[in-house]
C-alpha cells in the first residue's frame, strides 16, 4: 500500500485498466504540457480503453460502474495527466446530464447510442455565457446563435451537452446534439496557463437546429432536486482533480527527495529526507490532503446514495450533498495549490529546470480551482453550519 | 442530526448513560472550573454511572465494550467537562494498562477485583520523571521512594498505575498497587491553568512495598508491539479530548450567536449569523474540526483492529496505528486550539465576561495540548512518510 | 538594545519613570490578575509617578509631551500590566477627548483642573450602548439617566468623558463632569476572563445634571475630520497594548526558555533553545510581531502629524490615519493573539502551572481584541486599497 | 502616492530613468518570458540607461550612488521584469564585489574600466558548486578548468566575477576576468519555469588563465566581516525581487479587478472590488507585502551603515545586517508567493489565459525563492532571538 493513494475501491480490472491508461499518458505528460493543444492522439488512447463506457447504465447495456469507480479512474487518470482527466471526467459527466435531465426515452436512445459508437461526450454548457441565444421555432425546434466559452472536451467530441440563453423566459434550454452538425463551429483557441490540453475554447453556433427531442430540459424548466446533483458531480470532479494535482505533487517531490536531492550544506543531516524542516514540511501537506481524501470518500458515498434515491431524493438531502461536496472541494482546493506550490521549497534549486515540468502541477491546479470562488464554497458551509441553509441549487453550487 | 457531533457508534444504551452523565456534569463545569481542586460528588456521579467498567473483558466477567465506544462515551463526557473525561479515560487507560502489560492472572485478578468493587484506578506512571526510585528486595518484592508529578487522577483513586526508576538498569518498573496502601501519599497540589479538576498533582512514596505479583513489567523488560500499543492509545484519548473541546467551542459559539449575538453595526446584515465574515470564520474552523474527527474515527479503528491481533501485531503494524493516532492528535491539537480561541472573534466583546467560562475551553485545550510538543509528532509523520520509518515506541510516541 | 523592545524614543526621563513603575506593577501583577477587582493601591502608584498630566499642552501648564512619547509610555507599562495600562491610557484619550471636541475655554478649565489637582480621569463613552438618555433641559443644561456599559477606568476616577443618547436627534451627547457629582453610580461589576482590573463594569445615571459648559459636544454635533482622530487614537492605543502583550509573551518564553526548560527526550539537542522546531516557532511568532511595532511606530507619526494639523485636517489625511491605524491593529492582533498562546508550545508543560499566570497574556489579548471586529478592519483596508474608499469616520473606524 | 509603492528615496532622477526603463521593458515582458533565452536588445537597453555605472564611487569617478538608490532601481524594474532587474542587480552586485574584496589597486583598475566602457559584469561564482577546479601556476597565475551552474548574467557579459575551488586548501579563490578571454564557455542552456531571461546556465572552463593581479580573495582567505557583507547584500536583492513580484501581482489584480473582472453572481454586489471576500483577500496580501516592503527599508539602512563602517565593521554587526536582511526575506519570500497565487482567485477564471501572462509572477518567484532553503533564514533568526548567536557568514548567511 502506497501512503498517497487515492480513493480505495474494491474491484480492480476498471481500475487497473485506468492505471494502465494513465502510465501511457504520465510518459507525455510534461511534452504535451508545453505544446498545448488539442490531444487527438490520447483521446483515442481513451476511447480505446473502454472506459468511456462505464457510465452507461446496465438497463441500457453498459457496465453500470459506481460512480464511486468512475470517479476513482478520474482520480488515478488525473494524477497522471489532469487535463485529460478533466476531459475524461467530464465526457461522464454529460452521460450524467442525460440521466439527471432526459426522459427515459432519450437516456436509452442516447445512452444507447453512446455505447454502440464507443462516443467521447463534450460540453458546451457554460450557464454564466449568455451570449449564445436559443429561439423557439414554430415547429417546436430551436435554433441557436451565438459564442460560448469555457467549452471543455467538444474539440474531436461525438456528441455535445449544449445550452442557449432564452430571453423571453431569461432561462436557459438545454440540448444534446451531435458535433458534427451544421451550424457548430469548435475552435481550437483554448491557451490556459494550466489545464493546457482540455481544449477550453470557445463554440460558436450559428442557426443551429436543435429538435424537440434534443432538448433535456426546455426554457423556464424547474429542476426536481434529483436533476440538481449535477452541481454537485461537477464539484466533486473538481476535488478529486485538486486532491489528484497534490497527491502527484507530494509523490514527485518525495521521489525526488529520495532519489536526486542533496542536504542543504547548513541542515548537518546525511541526506535530504532527514532534514528536519524537510520532514516537518512535507508532513503538513500531507496532512492538508489526507483530510481532503477522507472528505472525498465520504462526499462521493453520499453522492451515490443520493443518486440512488433519484426522483425520492428531497431538497434537504440534495443540500446535504452539497455540502459535503463544497467541504471536500474546499480542502482539496488548499491542499492541491499548497503541495503544488510548496513542492519546490522540498526539493531546492535545481526543481526549478522546465525540463523536469514540475510547475505544470500548480499550473494545472491554478487554472482549475478557478472554476468557482473558493471563498463562496466557504460562505457557503458557514451559512449552513449556523443558520440550516442548505446552498440554492445552482450550476455552481 | 447534529451537525458538530462526536464519533458515530451503534448501541445507544451505554452512550446514553455517557450523555446524561455529560449533561449533569456540564451544569457545574464553569463554577467548577474556576474552583479547581478535587471533584469527589463528581466523581461518585462517574462511579454510579457504572461506565468504570466498560473497559473489563467479558472473559473477566465485564461488558466486554469495545475500545471504539468506550472512547466515544470519552468524547461525549470531554464535550462537556474535560477535565473529568481525562480522568475518566485515564482510569480506562489503566484497565487497560493491565491488558497491555500483565499476566492472564494479573488481569483476571486486577479486573476481576475493579468490577466487583466498582473501582476507580488512577495514574502515577511519568515516565519522564524519574525522581520515585525502585530498589529490589531480597524476596523479589520491591521498595519505592520519592515524587512523581503529573499524577493525573491519582487522588481519591482505588489503585494505581506506578512506575519507579530502576538505577541499576537505568528503566522502569511498573506495577499495580492499591491508592491505600501505606507509603503513598497523594497530594492535593494541581493548580494548572487549565484541566483543573484532573488532580494533576504529585505523589510521594516512602518505603512503599510492592508485591513481586503487583509487578506488571519489571526493570529492563523490553515491550513486544502489543504492549506498546499503550501509547498509541494515550496519543487517541488527548486526541479526542482536543476535538471535544473544539466541538463544545463551536456549538458553544453557534447557540451564542443564534440566540444573543448582535450583528456588528457596519455589517448591514439583520443578524449575527448572516454576517459574511462570521460565516467564513466559522466554516473555516468547523473545516479544521471535522478532518480531525475523521482522522480520530479512522484511527480509532485501527487501534481497534490493532488490539485484536494481541501478541501477533508486528512492529510495523504498531506503527501504522501510531501514525494514524499522530495525524489524528496534529490535527486535534490545531483545530481544538483554534476554535477555542477564535470563538471569541464569533461571539464579540461581551463573550468575554467570566460569568459564561467561555475561555475554559482553551484553558483546557492548552493545558492539555502540552503534553507532548506538537512539532515532534508532526516530524513522526513526515520521517515516516518520507524514509518509511515508524515511530520509535516510547511513552510519548 | 534588547531584541524585544518597544517603541523607540528619544527622551529617557519620562520612560525612565514609566519602565519604573512598570517594574513595580509586575511584581504583583499575576497575583492582581487572579483577584481581579479594582486596584485602588496601583492606581495611586499611577498617579504618584507624575505621568498623568503628560497629555496636557503646555499652554495650560502642562508638560506637554509628544503623543509619540505617551504612547511609548503606554506600551512600556502595558508589557507589565496590560491592564492598568489601559486605564492609564484611556486616561489620556480623555485628556485628548477634550482636546479633539472641546472649545479653548473648555480646554483651558478641564485641563487646568486636571494638572493641579493630578486628575485621573475615566471612561462611560460607550456610543454603541443607547441606554442613558439624555434630555435637554430649559436652561440650556441637561439631564441623564440610564445604564452604560464597559466604562473603564470609571471607578476612582476623578472625571469622566460621558455620553448620551438624545432621541430627538437620534445622537449622542458627549460632556465632562466630575465623578463625584449627584447621579453618578459606577459600579464594581466588571468581572472579565482578562484584562480584570480595567474596571471596564456598568455605570448608572439618575437624573444626573449637565451644565451647558460641560457639553464637550451637543446632540447632532457633526465632527469635524480633526475630532474623529480620537478613534485613531483609541485604534492606536489597542494596537500597542496587543502588541506589548505579544512582546511580554515572547520576552517571558525566552527566559523560560533560557533558564528553566529542558530539551524534549527526543529532540536530541543540548538545550531547548537549540531545538530547531522552537528556533523555528520562535522566529515564527516575532516575525509576526515585529511588522506588527514597525507599523506602530509609522501609524503613530501619522497620527502625530494629523493632530498637529488641527482643523486644516482634511477628510482624506484622517483616512490615511485611520488606515495606518488598521494596518497596525490587524497585525498586532494576531501578534498578541498567537504569541500569547504559542508561548505554551515553546515552553512544555510545566509553564501550565497557574502560579507562574502565563495564561493572563492571551486572557488579556482576548478580552482586548474584541473591542471591535478585526475582520471589518480588513475589509475597511481592502476597500480602500481596491476602491480608495477611506473609512466612514465612527467610533471604531 | 500610489498605495503600492516602493522603497521612497529623494532623487528623481535616477529613479525616472529606472522607470523608464522599466515602462519599455514591461512592453515585452509577457512574450520574452514565453520565449525565454537570452535578452540581447534589453540588455543592451540597460547598458544605454546609463545605470550600470551607479555603483561605482566617486573616487573612481562614478556616480556614488547610494546602496539605497541603486537597491531602488533594482525594485522598480524587477515590478516590471524580475529577471533582467535580476541581471542588472547583480551586475551591481559584482561592481560592489571588487569592493568588498578587491585592493584598492583593483577597484580603481576594474572599476574604472567598466565605467570607461559601460561594462556589463556577470556571475560565475556560485560557491555551491566544485566543479570547477582552480590549480596554482609557478608564476602566481591559476588555470581554472571544469564547469560551474547557475551563471546568471554571465552570457553577454563583459567581466565575470569567478570562482574555482583549490583542492589542496579545500577552499575557494575568486577572481575577475574578462568574459572575452579564451578558456571560457558560456553555454545558452538556461531553461528555468521562471526567471526565463535570467541566462542561469553554466559555464565551462578549458584551462583558464588567471592572472595574479585578477585575483580578489586567494584560497584559504580568510574574510573579515565587511568582506561577508556581499552576503547580505545578495540576500537583500533576493528580498527587493521577491516583494517586486508580490507589488507586481497586487497592482496587477487591482488593476483587473478595476477594468475587467464581474463580480460574482452570488455575491449580490455591483462590482468585483466590493466583494467582501475580495476585499478582505486583497487586505490581507497586502499585510503581508507592506511589512516585508518595511523590512527590506530597514534592512536597507542597516547594510548602508554597515558598508559605510567599512573594515571598522564588527563580526556583531555584520550579524545584525545578516538578521535584518533574513527577517526582510523570509517576509518578502512568503508575500511574494502568496500574491502571485491568491490573485487569481482574487480575478477569477479568465484571469487563466495565457496571453495575459500572469502566471509569470508566480513562476519567477517560485523560481528565485529556492536560492537557498527559506527554512533555514528562519532557524537563523530564531538561534539569534534565543542564544544571541549571529548568523555563521557563509555565500547564503
Amino acid at each position: 500500500m502506497t501512503i498517497l493513494r487515492s480513493v480505495a475501491v474494491d474491484t480492480p480490472s476498471v481500475l487497473d485498466r485506468a492505471q494502465q491508461l494513465a502510465e501511457t499518458l504520465a510518459q507525455t505528460a510534461v511534452e504535451r504540457d508545453r505544446q498545448g493543444g488539442h490531444a487527438a492522439l490520447e483521446r483515442q488512447l481513451i476511447r480505446d480503453s473502454g472506459l468511456l463506457s462505464l457510465s452507461i447504465p446496465k438497463r441500457f447495456g453498459g457496465p453500470g460502474t459506481s460512480w464511486t469507480e468512475i470517479l476513482h479512474t478520474v482520480a488515478i487518470l488525473a494524477e497522471a495527466d489532469s487535463a485529460l482527466a478533466h476531459i475524461y471526467a467530464f465526457h461522464h459527466m454529460q452521460h450524467a446530464s442525460v440521466q439527471f435531465w432526459g426522459t427515459e426515452e432519450q437516456q436509452q436512445r442516447l445512452l444507447g447510442e453512446s455505447l454502440r459508437l464507443n462516443q467521447f461526450w463534450g460540453n458546451t454548457l457554460n450557464p454564466l455565457d449568455h451570449r449564445a441565444i436559443v429561439t423557439e421555432q414554430a415547429d417546436g425546434s430551436y435554433l441557436l446563435s451565438g459564442d460560448k466559452a469555457f467549452c471543455s472536451g467538444a474539440l474531436g467530441s461525438d456528441r455535445l451537452i449544449i445550452s442557449g440563453w432564452h430571453e423571453p423566459t431569461q432561462s436557459l434550454l438545454v440540448a444534446n446534439v451531435p458535433t458534427s452538425r451544421e451550424g457548430i463551429l469548435i475552435r481550437d483557441d483554448w491557451d490556459g496557463i494550466g489545464q493546457r490540453q482540455t481544449d477550453s475554447g470557445t463554440a460558436h453556433f450559428h442557426n443551429l437546429r436543435i429538435e424537440a427531442d434534443e432538448v433535456l430540459t426546455p426554457p423556464g424548466y424547474v429542476h426536481a432536486p434529483f436533476a440538481t446533483l449535477r452541481t454537485c458531480m461537477v464539484q466533486l470532479v473538481m476535488a478529486i482533480l485538486f486532491a489528484s494535482l497534490g497527491r502527484a505533487a507530494l509523490n514527485t517531490s518525495k521521489q525526488f527527495l529520495q532519489q536526486q536531492a542533496k542536504p542543504w550544506f547548513a541542515s548537518g543531516v546525511p541526506s535530504a529526507v532527514d532534514d528536519p524542516y524537510i520532514q516537518q514540511r512535507f508532513a503538513k501537506l500531507w496532512l492538508q490532503l489526507k483530510p481532503a481524501q477522507l472528505l472525498i470518500d465520504e462526499a462521493i458515498a453520499q453522492f451515490e446514495a443520493a443518486f440512488a434515491k433519484g426522483s425520492a431524493l428531497s431538497a434537504e438531502e440534495r443540500g446535504a450533498v452539497a455540502i459535503a461536496a463544497a467541504e471536500a472541494k474546499v480542502l482539496a482546493h488548499q491542499a492541491g495549490l499548497e503541495a503544488s506550490s510548496q513542492m519546490f521549497d522540498l526539493m531546492g534549486a535545481r526543481a526549478a529546470q522546465a525540463q523536469f515540468g514540475f510547475d505544470r502541477f500548480w499550473r494545472n491546479a491554478r487554472t482549475h480551482t478557478l472554476h468557482d470562488p473558493v471563498d463562496y464554497k466557504v460562505r457557503d458551509i458557514g451559512r449552513w453550519l449556523l443558520s440550516g441553509v442548505v446552498p440554492t441549487p445552482t450550476a455552481y453550487s
